[in-house]
Order: C-alpha cells, then sequence, then structure tokens
C-alpha cells in the first residue's frame, strides 16, 4: 500500500457515521481525534509541531532561519460529509514529504504544513474560520461569540478541547511565502476553453483551479402565527411552513433563471410539533455564480417572488488564484500526467480562497472525482489519480523552491 | 382572587419559557413540576392520592365504597405551548369541589379527578397516551419503545422520574363511571344549527362538545442526493428540501379543495448544513375534517401531486361523546349562563376521545376563546369565562349524581 493509501486507511474510521459519512465538526471529539493524528504523523516524519494561536496545526519541516511556503488543508467536515474534502490535502502533504525525504530531495527553502482548523464551519456556521482569523478577515470578539445549534459558544468549544480562545487574532507572518493545496474535485464545473464539464468528462486525473466563484449566505427569518393544526381554518392561518416552501420553489427557479446555484440545506422549523402549526420557520439560502451580479439577481427574484427579505450572513467576492504559484502548479500537473493541466473554477469556498484574498500567493490542485459528489459520503477518487496528486505536490514544492519565491524573513 | 385563579397563579411559572409559551412535555422537570403541584393540591382539598400504573394522576373523594364519575384532562403540553390546554380542567375540576365541599353539598357518588399523562405527544409523538394505556388502545409494550428526538425511550423517561414503565398496561375498572372534560376552546369551529363560527361570534362563554372529527398523521420521508451546494449544477440536483416544498404546497391546496385541514408543523432536514444539499429530508402531516371521506381525499392528492408515498402513523376515528352525559352538561351550561348551551365539534383529540371510543359516557364542555388560538402563547380565556366553567362543572357533578348514572362497582 502507499504511502498516501496508509495515511487514508488510518484516518478511515475517525467521526465515521452509521451512513458512512463522516461528523468531524470543529471542536468535536472526531476532530480532535484527527488532530492527535495529525501531531503523530508530523512527529513521525521529524517535522516540528504547533497549535497557533488560531488553533491550526502546524508541521514544519524548518531547514534554516525565516519563512516559507506552505502546503495544507482541513481537517474537518460538514455533518455527514464525506473522507476527502479537507483529509486529502493534509494526506497528501505528508506523503509529500515523505518522498522528498527519502529521495534526500529536499527543498532549498523551508516548508510547512497546515491544517486550518473548522474550515466547513459546520458547527458554528462561518466557513474559512481558521483562515478568516489568522488573516485578519474575522473580528476574534465575533470568533468567540458565535455559537452552535446547542448554544455552546466557540469560545467554550475551544477551552473544552484545551486551546485557549483569548489567543484568536491576525497571524500574518505565517503566510509569507506561497500556500498550495490539494483538493478532491468537487461538481462538475466547465474547464476553460473546453466544452467538457468536469475533470471525468476532460478524461484528466488532475487540474488546477482558476479562482472561487463569488458566493453569499443569506438567512431568511418567517414568523407566523402557531395554532392548533386541528381547529384553525386554512383561511385564518399564517403558516410560516407554507411561506418557507415558497421561498424554496422561488429559490430554485431563480439559480435556473440565472444559470446560478441556490440550496436551501438547512430550515429550523419551530417549535415543531406534528400537532401545531409553526410559530418561525427559518431557512438558509446559499448562492453561489460565475459573477457577482447573477447572485444578486437571484436573491432579488426570491425576495420579491415569496415576498421576504433575506439579512445577507456572509459575502465572498470572487477570488483569483495567483498566476505565478499556479503557473508551477500547472507545469507540475503536465509533468506528472504528460498533458495540458485543466484549469477550471471552484463553486466551493476554500482557505486558499481566503489567503488569495488577503494577498497570499496562492493555488491549488485538484484530483479527479468521477461522481463530483462531495460534502456527502458518496465522495470519492481513484488511488492512481491521488498518487499523481502526491507526485505533483512534490513537483510543486520543488518548482516553487527553485523559483526562489519565497519571501525573506 | 377566586380560587381557581389563585390555582391558574400558581401554574404560571412552571415551564414557561422566554417566549411566554410553555414547554410543560411529558416527563420532564416541567411535567414533574405540575405532578407535584396536583397531588399537593388534592392533599389541601383532602382528597386520596394515587398514581396508576400507567402514570396518570389520580385524585379521590370517596365517600362510600364503589366506582364513582370522573373528572379530569392533563398537565403536559406541546412544545412553547399555551397555559390553559390542559391545566384549565384540572384547575376547575379542583375549584368545583372546593365549592362543593364549602356548600357542604358532597355528591351522593363517589368522585375522582384525574390528570392523564401525555396527552399532548409532543415528546415521543403519540397523543393521549395514558388513556390510550389505560384503555387498551395503544400496546404497552410499543409505548415503552417510543424515543424522543434525542432518542430517549418513553421507559427510560418514565424510570427517571420515578414511575415503574413495566406496569403500564390496561386499567379499565378506573372508567365505570362517566367522564367529563372541562377545556379551553380550540379554534372558532361552526355551532350546531347556527351560522356562527365559535364561541365569540355566538356571543357564549361556554359551550358543549358534540365529538371530535377524524384525524390522521402521515410520515413524508424523502432522500435526496447530498452534495455540495456550491458545485452541483441544478439540473444535476436531486434535493429532498425542494420535493418537501412541493409537499407542503399540495398539502395546503388540498386542505383548500376539500374544506378539510392539513397541517405540515415538523420538518427535519438532514444533515442541514448551509452549503450542502440535504440527504434526507422528512415532513410530519396532520389532517382533520368533518368526515374520513374529505380526509382521505387530501391525502391521496398530495400522494398524487407531490409524487411521494405517505405512511400513516396514526389514525382516530370520529368521536362522539354520549347524550346523557353531555345532556347533563347542557343543561348545566344553560343553568350557569341563562341560554341554551351552543353545541360544536372539536378538530382536536382529546382523553375524554380516546375513553368515548372504548366505551365510557363522556362529555366535554369548553370555555369561551376569544382568539380561538390554542396551543400557542396566545392561548386564551376570560376570567368570568372560567368562573362561568367552575359553576358549570359543579351543575354537571351535582346532576350527574342526581340522576344517578353512576355504575356500582
Amino acid at each position: 500500500m502507499s504511502r498516501v493509501a496508509e495515511l487514508l486507511e488510518a484516518l478511515a474510521p475517525i467521526g465515521r457515521n452509521a451512513q458512512g459519512g463522516y461528523d468531524r465538526l470543529a471542536w468535536t471529539d472526531a476532530d480532535a481525534a484527527m488532530r492527535r493524528w495529525f501531531l503523530a504523523e508530523a512527529e513521525s516524519l521529524g517535522l516540528e509541531t504547533e497549535v497557533d494561536r488560531n488553533g491550526n496545526l502546524w508541521a514544519h519541516w524548518r531547514l534554516r532561519p525565516g519563512a516559507g511556503m506552505v502546503v495544507g488543508s482541513h481537517l474537518d467536515s460538514v455533518p455527514n460529509g464525506g473522507a476527502l474534502d479537507g483529509p486529502l490535502g493534509i494526506a497528501t502533504a505528508f506523503a509529500a514529504i515523505r518522498s522528498l525525504q527519502e529521495a534526500g530531495d529536499a527543498p532549498p527553502s523551508n516548508l510547512s504544513v497546515v491544517a486550518f482548523v473548522d474550515e466547513e464551519g459546520g458547527r458554528f456556521g462561518l466557513a474559512c474560520l481558521g483562515s478568516r482569523l489568522a488573516t485578519g478577515a474575522v473580528d476574534p470578539e465575533r470568533a468567540r461569540a458565535l455559537t452552535d445549534r446547542d448554544g455552546v459558544r466557540l469560545d467554550d468549544a475551544m477551552r473544552a478541547a484545551g486551546v485557549d480562545p483569548d489567543g484568536l487574532g491576525p497571524d500574518p507572518e505565517r503566510f509569507r511565502g506561497p500556500y498550495v493545496e490539494l483538493h478532491v474535485e468537487q461538481g462538475h464545473l466547465p474547464i476553460d476553453g473546453s466544452d467538457a464539464a468536469g475533470l471525468a468528462a476532460a478524461g484528466a486525473p488532475l487540474g488546477v483551479l482558476s479562482g472561487i466563484w463569488p458566493h453569499g449566505r443569506w438567512r431568511i427569518d418567517l414568523a407566523g402565527q402557531a395554532n392548533h393544526a386541528g381547529t384553525t381554518p386554512m383561511a385564518d392561518r399564517d403558516d410560516p411552513v407554507v411561506r418557507a416552501a415558497a421561498v424554496v420553489l422561488a429559490a430554485r427557479d431563480a439559480a435556473v433563471t440565472e444559470d446560478a446555484l441556490a440550496t436551501v440545506g438547512r430550515m429550523a422549523v419551530e417549535p415543531g410539533a406534528v400537532n401545531a402549526i409553526a410559530a418561525v420557520t427559518t431557512l438558509w439560502l446559499d448562492v453561489r455564480g460565475a459573477d457577482e451580479a447573477r447572485i444578486r439577481r437571484v436573491v432579488a427574484r426570491v425576495a420579491a417572488e415569496a415576498e421576504v427579505e433575506p439579512v445577507e450572513e456572509s459575502w465572498t467576492e470572487r477570488t483569483d488564484f495567483d498566476p505565478m504559484t499556479s503557473g508551477a502548479a500547472r507545469a507540475a500537473v503536465r509533468e506528472v500526467t504528460g498533458r495540458e493541466a485543466p484549469v477550471l473554477p471552484s463553486g466551493a469556498g476554500h482557505d486558499a480562497g481566503v489567503l488569495a484574498a488577503a494577498g497570499v500567493s496562492t493555488a491549488m490542485l485538484v484530483v479527479r472525482n468521477p461522481t463530483g459528489i462531495s460534502h456527502a459520503p458518496g465522495e470519492s477518487a481513484e488511488p492512481a489519480d491521488i498518487e499523481l496528486g502526491v507526485a505533483a505536490l512534490v513537483r510543486v514544492i520543488q518548482r516553487i523552491s527553485v523559483y526562489g519565491v519565497v519571501a525573506p524573513a
């Protein structure tokens, strides 16, 4: 079994649920087990480990004083997520380092592996929290006060996991070199300059992401009149579940019309009794697309057609990855696959996008996902494609070192 | 302050939530506090208290050997329910007994007050559990295995509350006499032989229920394909939230068409992440109406229009209350209000309906509810109307005793 396959196999039982999916939400027991694994693996590679002020994990291969390039991803999952979204980037980074060590081929600059904490935002609702805190994109006070759906505050959850939340805050010195993230492909989005949608259709095991679509999240609160299900005439009802249903259908229609993506994946019906008309329904609307204008049009259509007032909870601009570091990634993919690297956008957000928006020179490699399914148990990649991903990561590390793009400390 | 007002005031803080509603679900701490109140009040009236094999509470005014009439209701609530649905029947019963005691006017037969456990089914999903167990309408084994949404079994919840669940089972000897329940009016349903809907429109403080509409509950499980919200084209989605929205709107349309009531008051979207297309949505459909045929037509329309397969979770036939005991209630209402008692149906289920279906001679009195709102914090009745309810209950007890309808033990 290859090194990367062994690493992924060691993670397979952690946080696995009865449906075969993964529940590795930030600061839970499963997350702690993933974090312990990271530190143990890093130490077995002789790397220097560290937990930074925001709870991100580091493994440093320090060869000389000064900053270096960073390779990484995250270890947490959405609820009932897949095995690869996040951990694939960490496992391939460790495998690449092992490969470099075994070849006696140490890069001329320092190299660090980072596992960003709480990338998915699956527990506290704010994605990419570790990278947002590190780049100053989110206020530490706001982060500490985030609560999960049981009302547990983030700072209390961190404290329970043994990390001091008082330290949260910007940490830009860690990202003076370039950042490269390898990820499983998500969906089958159109490849630049091609009619193919997704790497499988293009017959390519690896690709390079051009950037990340803009993306917003809105909350819609619908207050109705709670009442008895058996005694309230239909004409007298103010039922927030009926209004929520209209929002869901309006969002779908608007996304189709505007060639965008709109999703209601979370909905809360309160109090939630079978025999009572609900008092309140809250739903969350996630909208993405190739440009901001079409996203805003989707939300405006939903607001008008369903007569609701969506509240913007987050907005992320379109992010373009850096041509130089992405160029190294494209060259590496060409070297290991023997063909030009397909370049495609991402509809999903990533820590790499947060870093790029903060001015870090960033690139992302993606490994072919036959079904495109992600954030679900069906997420997958072929072992041979993952091996090519490790090989490409090795080449990227070597190339970036050769190009000398690492800033001095 | 009148006796019944004092009793209701004592209950006002128990299980009250921040929205001003009540969370008094079965076998919770709030329910335990309500139960302690019942036993203490009964003892202060000199009544003999008892917890029966199913966890129902009893207060006996035993004047001679043998069975007697039973007056009662329940103490639990739906989540975020009102103050009166249930407790009003218990408080008025205690106030009526005090009134009879003070007048030295003991009835010639035995009299018991019962507080049925878990009438609302708000926690374990099966309504009227205490009366269903007592009449043998539900299998004790099935009852013990019911679980709440945290996965807690009913038997474990009972044991934690200090009641042995091994005792659950039929208890028909307790209901050989007639049963009378006083309740707050729910909704504004049409009054027999009148154009008025509800007691407020009829200008009447009290009414008598003719019976309970038939009523069914269905569960609809929708399995889709979990996937990433930012990467899955709209055309490739199998989104169970979109299908659930279609069910909600189809149910509403069908109920309007068939002149029935249909409600989706509970919905679960799993895994419930903002950035993931849901894997599974489950919703519960509550349908009621004047006759079974129209209810079945509503469900058939939903099944056809939304292309779903509703699974029947419960079905309750139409129940008519007994003309004799109801006649005593009508006479009592006429005596205390000076006018004919309005007779109207109930869209809500009651323990009285379960007992009537089991052959117990049963009647229900209702106290005017100005807004009709129930199962919600807005549930209300005027103090003067409640006083008339106590007076009517006193008359019913006296009349039934005089009529000698109590079966010998």
